[in-house]
């Protein structure tokens, strides 16, 4: 096995991850080829992403030195004992969001020192190759569970890679991953299934119930949205930490509940005062991002300002990669977020101050 | 009582709400005092808001065609009284967030029938006058519920004028709005404040929870850094639809967990299924958006593709009200959500065009 970044990439399974991995590989001058067994979607991810479309598998692997194995879970294990078998100098990850049952499923398999199971903790609600973006990786953690028998080396290269992509490569035990995915991620999609089915439901004797439906609701029933049978396989392959999160999150419910049928407004309060903490400290965290930076600039309102702005900074050769108004541009001042390479954030503020723009970098 | 749109608008309370009332009741052209009980926060409305910041109550309502009684839910029933006794022209309304307490606190008070209890649909999980912004009542749904007792004439009033700031009035009995409000908006307010503060006790033992949540997660953690004490107010006042909203959520979270411990894929799925399905139809939905159009713009990626677009808008005279970058432009090709007022939609597109863009109109 080589230590230097893989150059040959095979991608398996070519939905939103797996073309949005070839994207990102291919950005960082990788040869990336991919494989799917639904060869509609293999043609159509590498129209999206540039990658070669492999005739089978190991057409797909041959010569790879990094293969990831972005298929549905259950079909991992079998998918990871090929990919092993593919060359001696082959590094192997998969991508699915619980690892456990990976890591239990391929265990002894032959090459298993070369297999660093992984998740990359990022996506969207949106589901196929025509969706994939490399930005889905931008700045995201991507765990790495290494299992007894992976080689520390193969752990290295691996996070040298992702990190190479823009990623944060972060190592933990399996289990520990299932356990903390289990609130941070399952419960947040069970919580927003549940609010959006119930809500439909009611729209049968409210047909109302949903213009009433402001940004809060949007925004907690966005995740909804996701791909049914990707969710059930998730949750079930998940089981373990599922069940006992969604206990403590009932137990939650209910204790919130008797506070509020008993009329205990001090002790609803303290509940609400504790997670508004929680939540602000979390904000307050850098975001996951890496090698990017946000520049707040304060803009007046009348038409052209922006245009200004923009100007400035292609003036400046600067890109944007991202530019949100932050408060609607009324009142007769906005403010603007631009995201800019964070290599390029010095630049943007320089070029921004010298057009009498009044910069300030926030992450 | 004049017909004639309220040219003096008093507001009774300047936090959020109470201060973007008088910033979009100005933008419209009226002439706005407000008082606080808080002369400090008063002051710092007035400053952002350009109110005038009245001496006493009795100062902010002399001569006031409309007051808005933008109080916590406590104290709207006895300054709805005093607002009411001030002039025999003055309408009144609220915009307390439960509907059913307020009409049964002021059933019977002298001049009920120019009172017409109101709840705009918008808001942010910030709080304050200083976040305050006429956009945050921009298309939103404003519901009035006006009680037995309140004239027709004064729903019709209200109506108007709250058309004229650029909302969308909606009538409807306080206890049907209350229901589907705990739906809709106080069910999803628990769930969000219910996982932030799990995952953040959970972090005692797992330091690194947090750094597991991505996206999602955030997404449905935002409202849980609202207020704390309105918050807590809002549910024991809707004790009564809040109860039993919980106790359906708790029983489909019941439901799921069953179907997860006994490895029921199939109806699982057709949960998430049905999720999905109705989150899609809410999604196709106009947004609930007066007085705005969204035009999506391809453009490529390069330094300056932004600037022209921006350039083009403001050589043809277009405001954009809000741009937004769909996709980050990688992969050679962005994607831009323009938003203008509604009248300038054609313009914009004409203007656009014109300009080598080749934009479509989405609402």
């Amino acid at each position: 096995m080589t230590s230097s970044r893989p150059e040959r990439v095979a991608v398996v399974g070519t939905g939103l991850v797996g073309a949005s991995v070839a994207m990102a590989a291919g950005r960082v001058g990788a040869s990336v080829r991919g494989w799917d067994q639904d060869p509609e979607r293999l043609s159509r991810a590498a129209a999206r992403s540039g990658m070669g479309p492999a005739a089978d598998l190991e057409d797909c692997l041959a010569d790879a030195d990094l293969v990831v194995v972005c298929a549905p879970i259950e079909a991992v294990p079998a998918l990871v004992a090929r990919c092993l078998a593919a060359g001696p100098g082959t590094l192997v990850t998969d991508v699915a969001s619980i690892k456990g049952r990976v890591v239990a499923e391929t265990r002894g398999v032959a090459g298993s020192e070369r297999f660093v199971p992984g998740h990359p903790m990022g996506g969207s609600e949106r589901s196929g190759p025509e969706h994939a973006a490399p930005s889905i990786l931008d700045g995201i953690v991507w765990v790495q569970t290494p299992t007894e028998e992976t080689e520390p080396a193969s752990v290295e290269r691996l996070s040298d890679w992702v990190a190479s992509l823009g990623a944060r490569p972060v190592v933990m035990d399996a289990a520990r991953h299932d356990r903390l995915v289990a609130f941070v991620s399952h419960l947040p999609q069970v919580a927003s299934t549940t609010l959006m089915e119930l809500a439909a439901t009611e729209e049968a004797d409210e047909p109302e119930i949903l213009l009433l439906a402001a940004g809060g609701f949007r925004d907690l029933t966005r995740l909804a949205a996701s791909n049914p049978s990707l969710w059930s396989g998730i949750l079930l392959a998940n089981r373990e930490a599922i069940v006992p999160a969604l206990d403590l999150y009932a137990g939650r419910l209910a204790e919130l509940r008797r506070l509020v049928a008993e009329d205990r407004a001090d002790e609803l309060e303290a509940i609400f005062d504790r997670a508004k903490r929680a939540r602000l400290t979390l904000a307050a965290k850098p975001t996951v991002r890496a090698g990017v930076a946000v520049l707040q600039v304060p803009v007046p309102d009348r038409p052209g300002a922006l245009a200004e702005l923009t100007r400035t900074m292609a003036e400046g050769g600067v890109n944007i990669e991202d530019l949100q108004i932050v408060h609607s541009p009324e009142g007769g001042r906005g403010t603007v977020h631009l995201t800019v390479a964070a290599t390029e954030a010095e630049a943007a503020s320089e070029v921004l101050a010298a057009g009498s723009f009044d910069p300030t970098r926030l992450a």
